[in-house]
């Protein structure tokens, strides 16, 4: 006997999981297109090169990789991200700038399972190309929290945590961190959430070179405004910091705060928020879920360099990835999912064999009129076809007495009003 | 500079092309839907064992296959059945019957990519299983013929060809052909249309063990009734065949084409058709294209030991696989596509940079009432944006001008009409 379980991580989507991910990428879709983005998708399977090309992160180590017959290397994508700047590069000269584009992608990545996490998941995928200023981060954010709201969360329930890698930077600049080590220390404050405070403080300290003062890093995580943020950083005794470009990233943010004035309730400025992968430039974000163990939904920020990186013009991007894994988990626990059964319009009972022919010229006509229609095989009891007809949520039921079916008639049930009447067949 | 290109025999889809699939999908799951087919899915990802465990095909050789870091033996699926088969035998006990499920699944194969034949292609999988009359035989082909005539596609230029293994095995039985030989005959008339008839008579001749009178397969081809069947069987000089199960096998074939009189046009009997897969056991059915150049659009039929081959219970099941390559060049040729570019609602024009935030405000507005809604950022003179709206086909355009705006007003000039108006904000 094989074994009947899906591949370790992976996940078989029957019917009743199967609707609520539809359903999920029903609204993304949605919101998507209201928006005026446009689909794309690229293969599930990449050259091994590109998927490789952003240094610096440990995606590169989870790739499933193989070879095909001609000896090629490739690999599963574990984000679309390097397939969307592929086929940008690709088509640049006839590509209408900004492109505004959206995808459901499915991802693989070979890392250990926990709850959230599993080796495959879909990932919503929206992306602005070809925009500068952070009216890019304002529409995309805007569009992450509509999106919330239509899935039913609320402002106490989700945040969207809002950061500059830019203003970051210039803090590192201030304190003396040399660049190097912006990098390392970035991959720590974003895993900190994993760890103690003192641990946290103490692998900062391990990744510098010589002992500097990180407390100002720490009070940046308590601030809330542009203002505050403006008056913390001028407080700071430096000079190796160029002061109008740090002027121009506040007031960046401070824009950017403004423009999010329709869903100010669900933004939060966080400086704790960095993000994990190498290639974020500018603003970055992170929506959480507050309420019980808090969880990141999804993420996203500014990036400027990648299409330079795979041999591109430079063309800076905005985009964020919204995974299925936890925010099924979270409307599952917050019922918000929905009803999911579908509500059958007819069920036609055939009652005897002959009537097959009969039943299935019914079930052509009402399906073609986009009605949702069944027809009862079990030849039983009526009683327990009308059973089986209420039990799945049917509107109508079309029984093919012999005598009506002699006179070209049926009997048509309301199983919701409970009366019922005699139609002639071709008035169905 | 890195490869741009999809991976050899991939498609990338960009908006244009994503358009149409998201169409063709739309379409396929709204048939399904109707028919009161559930959706499911498997992980793209199997156990390799699983994958090879139908012998007697090429598609073993055509897997891309891996390993994970624990050395399991993985591939990606070449097609779903495999995976359906081992989901219903691991549910068996708690599923009622029959399964009615649809997928529209990505499947691989490594082979020679030629213009209908890609390496990945989506395939819509509809089965029903746990059914064994006709009925179920009737309903899938139904289903697929309304699919066809809702892509456009008219009886003269589709037909669904039927045919039963079953009576085929009857005929080579009555020719005193060896059973062990029974299959691959038909793996031979599979892969007729890629020959010669020359060829093709040679070639079923060298399968055979001695000398046998080979013609009466032939003339079975130009049969196109039951009852055409059923004589023409009866004068064939033999008695190594159960008279009564050929009956029964004619008999059935009669019921279907009974049961499928709605769609009769779409409808021919064509004993050619035997399909490629080893599981296949009973009715068989293949849409052809017959204009042009003839192409395989979908195929399927009758499966009774695939569950018992992976452990599980004996359990028939109809089901067929129609692919979105060949279909979506299709209906380009015939020009069946709809119009892709869609419609924008409102297209907002900010005037000025100071605008923004209303522009924002309004975008959130109208996106959240289900308008397909854009900005423009590009601050250039009001013709050029009015230019840009009307080739986009916008409905509405909404000007921020900077006096009507002071008196919380826009402008909203309607494109069709080509009238415009002056609106309070909060009436939009």
């Amino acid at each position: 006997m094989l074994d009947l379980k899906p591949v370790r991580g992976m996940r078989d989507f029957y019917p009743a999981q199967m609707r609520f991910r539809q359903w999920l990428f029903d609204q993304w879709r949605e919101v998507s297109e209201n928006f005026n983005f446009l689909p794309y998708d690229a293969p599930l399977v990449e050259n091994l090169d590109l998927l490789k090309r952003k240094a610096g992160e440990d995606i590169a180590e989870q790739l499933y990789t193989f070879q095909d017959k001609s000896g090629r290397d490739l690999a599963l994508r574990a984000e679309m991200t390097p397939s969307l700047a592929r086929m940008i590069t690709s088509r640049f000269e006839s590509l209408s700038m900004p492109v505004k584009w959206y995808t459901i992608a499915q991802c693989f990545r070979y890392e250990r399972t926990t709850k959230g996490r599993k080796r495959e998941h879909y990932q919503w995928n929206v992306d602005i190309l070809g925009e500068d200023s952070v009216s890019a981060e304002a529409e995309i954010i805007l569009l992450l929290v509509q999106s919330l709201k239509k899935l039913g969360l609320s402002a106490e329930q989700v945040k969207v945590k809002i950061s500059s890698r830019n203003i970051l930077e210039a803090l590192m600049n201030k304190l003396d961190i040399p660049p190097e080590f912006h990098q390392p220390v970035m991959m720590t404050i974003d895993k900190k959430d994993k760890m103690s405070e003192s641990e946290f403080d103490q692998l900062i300290s391990d990744k510098l070179p010589r002992k500097i003062d990180i407390q100002p890093i720490f009070d940046m995580f308590k601030l809330g405004s542009p203002q505050e943020i403006s008056r913390f950083m001028s407080g700071l005794k430096s000079s190796c910091c160029k002061q109008d470009q740090l002027d121009k990233y506040i007031e960046d943010l401070d824009q950017l705060i403004q423009y999010l004035n329709p869903v100010d309730d669900f933004i939060q400025i966080d400086f704790s928020i960095v993000r994990g992968l190498a290639y974020y430039t500018g603003i970055v974000f992170e929506v959480y879920y507050q309420q019980g163990k808090a969880r990141a939904i999804a993420g996203g920020g500014r990036y400027s360099q990648l299409l330079e990186k795979i041999g591109g013009k430079p063309l800076s991007g905005v985009g964020f990835g919204f995974g299925d894994v936890v925010i099924l988990d979270i409307l599952k626990e917050t019922s918000n999912l929905p009803q999911v059964h579908p509500q059958i319009d007819y069920y036609i009972i055939p009652f005897e064999q002959k009537n097959l022919k009969l039943a299935f010229s019914l079930l052509d006509k009402l399906t073609q009129q986009g009605k949702r229609t069944e027809i009862d095989l079990k030849f039983r009891s009526l009683r327990n076809s009308l059973k089986d007809a209420s039990r799945d949520r049917c509107n109508f039921v079309i029984i093919l007495f012999p005598n009506e079916v002699a006179q070209n008639q049926v009997v048509v049930k309301d199983l919701i009003k409970g009366d019922e009447r005699k139609v002639n067949i071709r008035d169905l």
